[in-house]
């Protein structure tokens, strides 16, 4: 019942050998992605795992996604989604959903640190999105995570609620925002865990490939 | 930017004088929803709303989904949404999120009671969903919250996790099941407050809407 | 260092022949009020405080505000200061807080059930305010609470943001109301307890207070 | 409706290169105020933001408010408040308080380590600020946060509570002294996050302003 | 090495046959204290252990205590202790601690409602307290729960907190109290659970018992 | 009443000279198990307690389970227990489960990383254990930790759940794998601490041991 | 893999005509337990259910135990367990394990309300029970949950904590007596949800069967 | 109303220089103890502050305590108290308690790491402080905190519970510990925060100096 998208890895955690065992065993099935790598911890394995360039395989390190992919060419769009901030904090968490996103067939169109405050900045780029056609609006924010609630009030379009760690005091950890979002009084928005920008973008993505089915 | 969903009313917490009011008011608009909308309060209040019946409205009483229907007519279907609980003590939930997505639109699939004990039963209906089209499934649970993990592993249609307060002990009130959905390993969920049957509905119907504007 | 404000007794909890023994004593020192003060439970002591009235002084129940004033007389109005709420089932908090401020001298302007939806409505009516030259809003919301972070991204005026125990699931007690405002990223706001109009109220006129101190 | 209080940037989880460009786009708007700038990283960004030292600006560096001003004059004070912490601990957050409220127009008078034990020393320091006019006081405490509570009861001025992150145990993080200061059975206090000395003085200056715009 | 304190038995969810039941096998062992026994069990157990009342033993219930001792004449008292009460809520509790503490040999001074507010009749009472040589203080208060700490300024005799679970929002059920008492910052506290008058009477009462056993 | 276990020192939060007094000490009385000893401050100890090999102990360190063994020939096997993570993560975890069993005298099989995701491999792999007769399944799990349902849906033999510490947001600490575990709808499960692999490992021993006192 | 246990029902939250539904179709297939049955809801149903009884079926209801089971004839005991209570209030919970380990073919040997406190009583009840060769002893407690963490000290047969309700202030709910049980510093412990009386036995009765298995 | 008790710095969270200012000013009124003050720090700020040992001071630095005495001379003691803990992770907090309760005038008897475990062990140690006539009882514990509960149901001594932060998973930050303590079913427990030795100390001088008053 299911159908292609790229085997994930997260590398939180996991120590730098039992990293490169598991990308190269991965790699033998095709393209990968490995997420939450540390800068630091993509250098020091870079050289170990070159041997996979020779097998055709392309390295594409994001360091603000913290995204390693290991790609054998470009994967054709299907659909667009947005994807919007509400701080420049918010940023690594979006970045890593885009790149998710680009990956499982999506082009992505994103508008980073519109925030609650300049309300009209956020209705411009909201009806820009909306008349590009985007099928989803991925929406990241912390503090106390009211962005999603906006927009939702102004569009149809299902919108997917992000919350990130940002913040401090009650807001610390990202629980403040989260429970913001399950909460808001707009209907039309659902929610994924805390940072967890993979998976808006793959659930994004689930989405825009219902659009494709539909003329089977 | 928004386009038509009938009003929605959360009847819970509201006292009677209140709630025939604003109803009036919205069946000026069009057909109204009234939600969380307890039986014997239905009883009291029913006679002194009775007038908009002369107004070409229909009452149609939900007694599981606890709704209200106001309505003057069929609502035409768009697409198709599956849904499916966990126990026979979700199925509230998933009554109010199947009446909301018939009024949003949405042609609805249900299959209760299926738990995460007999597998192969649940596998079945999935499948029978998948190929029947459904553009998202609804996936109702309570407990330790586990069956949208186990279909979210099965399918790539968008798969909306409801958690439901049933459960005990550390179960109670809903939040082992939430965060169980939260924290799911397998991607491709996204989740709805507590019991908010509700907001699956809407939020699956804001996926079937993206399908018919595609053509546009 | 302290100055005038009627003695506040808080009925919820206490029994009846206590309260109106507490009552009794107080009303010796002058005007009383007393919050939330249950429909039957006053209907039960009206009676037998009725001797008070003897001495000069009425009775007023607000029903809405569960709230009774003891009064001799009106209260002479030193600033105005506006209340706002989210959705219907906040105004009872808001009551609360309109009948105290009022009491504590402060003329009040309200408007109720305005919430961040329809902004466009939300901003009309903060400017009618702010032009009425209101020294300070108190905005009163439940579910995700996020009217006073939009509130306060709007003007320079103090914000009081009381949040309601209105709300189900995540949101259930008002503590994520309460939290998504400690947490705003709008400065400009203070908060009071879950349900607190009478602090908001108490602590919006130390502040109409201020103004008159001015030439002294 | 809103009207100036300089630009203020959160430094705290910005990087730095990602920091000077922000300060550098604020600052074409006008003074700039960097909070929660750690001094190594101060020392980092110093020199790169020397420039600005060409275009009329100076910079002021506050190490234990942990605040950098970059300033163009002095601002006209508009009104008094007062600051007053329980321990020393307390204090960096009341001074990221006093810088901020000096840079938004309030002349301040501090107080530091008064405690609940010195009960006679604390009254000599509230009696102090009354006389001296102040039209607010911000109260600092962590631990058990009674201060405001004890504070409160005292005076007529609007207290704003700031609860720190000061204890340990039950105490740790800071949420008992939020509680106990959302709690307090003192009325006229209202509260803002867990070491939000910003929050507070921003607070703070949108009363000294009521106060100057009453003659208009 | 434990020596008689009479056998004490918890009626709150007990049944009433089972209550019965355990009531007359303790007698057959001595004196009886039955705690958190509302009156209307009360009044339907009476009859039906008025047996023991030939025995030789007496019933003495107190209403807001909410105990029964089954007595069989006086306790000889050994030494004195003090409770304090913030508020009148917080009375039934301190009720608790009177009965049970008279009954393990102690001689109380009582001092109810004397708050934080009033700081000048609080160091009166303490002061006559002292003066009476009370060999430790009960101080039970609800809400912020700051009278332990203000109390243990004051005085060097043992301070006994007892959280009560009277105040709604972020003080509903106790917590915030018992934590604030937790974290004072004045030595010299103790803390029991929330609502325990009867734990902190026992525990007083072994302080008191101390100071017998010095001449042994 | 009890019978032979190894003495077990838990080194974490354990200085080095203390450990190694400990550690001597305990090797007087017999074989030793010292768990959660970092690989480093085993480096450090190593030297220092040479002198046991003199004795006729021989040292094992396990750097995946971080524990160091002091032991002097084979523990002979009573019988078989299975060992099952959900991922790579839960491995270290599951390896101190299968140290401390065999340690305990079972026989271990393990199979690592088989998820909920791939239910068919899972199915492989509990047939085969169930086939070699194990008397007790521990189930390793972290994230939202549903692997021990779905497994004691499909057995009857004991299953022993072992939340872990491996999520992140809602996830995070392992409460949300707990709690899922706790709140199983598929009877048949007990559950220990988070991260207790040497609890689980202890009682599925227990559980080995009753079978061999069957015969007596 | 799995065998036969009777079918249980829980019906607590399900309405009287859904419940009798379900046992009627359950009964097609066998016997029936139906748990957290109270008494007037069994009152209700009985009559309308009654036609099981001409199909070979007998009711028997424990009140104690809120269980009802429709069976067929007695159960042949395979193994005994042990269930301990350490106060009078958490027999309910000890009582629905017991049944319900009888049903899935228990002997059982119970000791209720032995507590922590007479230590040499808990230890003769300890020791009959080992002696009569129990494979594993259910010990049920609340308050602090202590009893387990003794009991296990003393034998090395498995312990089964099941943490109860019963308790109040910072003991409401049970999650105390479940955390101290999880967090136990004796080893041979495994924990079930608050007051689930009915996993402990399901587990313990697999205990049990592994004993049979072994001379397969 | 307060007697003599040495000044005490709590040295967390303060810089070096600042600490250094508030120890001479309190040097300046008597004897002075640094709590929490860890060896890198004492040993930075020992030559900086060596000035004392001039004006007659002694320093007396306790590494496990973590404790700074500045002393002049030996203190009288008045009456005895136990110290006991239930493992050896726990003695920095008795060692904490026990270098205060010494500089508060009492002789101290310590008995480390007696645990749950070792009944027979823990009941002779708790029979010879009894014997040497302890005016009360200090226990220690971390993990589940059964120790206190044990303890105080074999003496009528006041038992004063210290939950440590020893523990992991559903204990860690001693929130267990904590709970259980308070929620013992034995009475004659108080409790002080977590990992408060010193206050314990505190409370506990403030028994022994009533056994003292009593002949005056
Ligand atoms: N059952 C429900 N669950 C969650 N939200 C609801 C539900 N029913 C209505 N709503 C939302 O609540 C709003 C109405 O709230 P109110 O104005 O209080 O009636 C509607 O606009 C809906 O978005
Ligand atoms: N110390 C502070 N505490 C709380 N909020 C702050 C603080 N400093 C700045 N802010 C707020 O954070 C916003 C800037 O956030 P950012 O865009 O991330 O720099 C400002 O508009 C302020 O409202
Ligand atoms: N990894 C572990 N997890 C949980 N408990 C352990 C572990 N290792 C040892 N223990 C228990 O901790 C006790 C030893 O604690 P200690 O005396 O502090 O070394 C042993 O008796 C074991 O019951
Ligand atoms: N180890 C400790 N634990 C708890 N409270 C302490 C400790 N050491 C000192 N204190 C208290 O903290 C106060 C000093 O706080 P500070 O003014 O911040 O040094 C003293 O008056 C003591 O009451
Ligand atoms: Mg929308
Ligand atoms: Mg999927
Ligand atoms: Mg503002
Ligand atoms: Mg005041
Ligand atoms: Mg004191
Ligand atoms: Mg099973
Ligand atoms: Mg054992
Ligand atoms: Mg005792």
């Amino acid at each position: 019942l299911r159908t292609g998208f790229p085997e994930a890895i997260f590398a939180e955690g996991k120590e730098e050998p039992e990293l490169i065992k598991i990308i190269e065993e991965c790699a033998k099935r095709g393209r990968v992605l490995i997420t939450r790598l540390e800068e630091t911890k993509y250098n020091n394995i870079e050289e170990k795992i070159s041997n996979l360039q020779n097998d055709g395989y392309e390295f594409e390190y994001n360091r603000k996604a913290r995204i390693l992919l290991i790609k054998d060419g470009e994967i054709e769009k299907q659909g667009k989604i947005g994807i919007i901030t509400a701080g420049t904090s918010d940023v690594p968490v979006a970045e890593e959903a885009r790149v998710v996103a680009e990956e499982a067939g999506c082009e992505v169109l994103t508008s980073y640190d519109v925030g609650v405050a300049g309300i009209h900045r956020l209705f411009h780029q909201i009806r820009r999105m909306i008349e590009e056609d985007v099928k989803a609006l991925i929406v990241v924010a912390g503090m106390e995570g009211a962005l999603p609630s906006v927009v939702a009030g102004l569009v149809d379009v299902p919108v997917i609620g992000v919350p990130t760690s940002v913040g401090y005091g009650v807001g610390a950890g990202g629980f403040t925002a989260l429970n913001a979002m399950l909460q808001s009084c707009a209907p039309g928005i659902a929610v994924v865990n805390i940072d967890n920008g993979f998976g808006a973008a793959v659930f994004a993505s689930t989405i825009v490939k219902q659009i494709d089915r539909k003329g089977q």
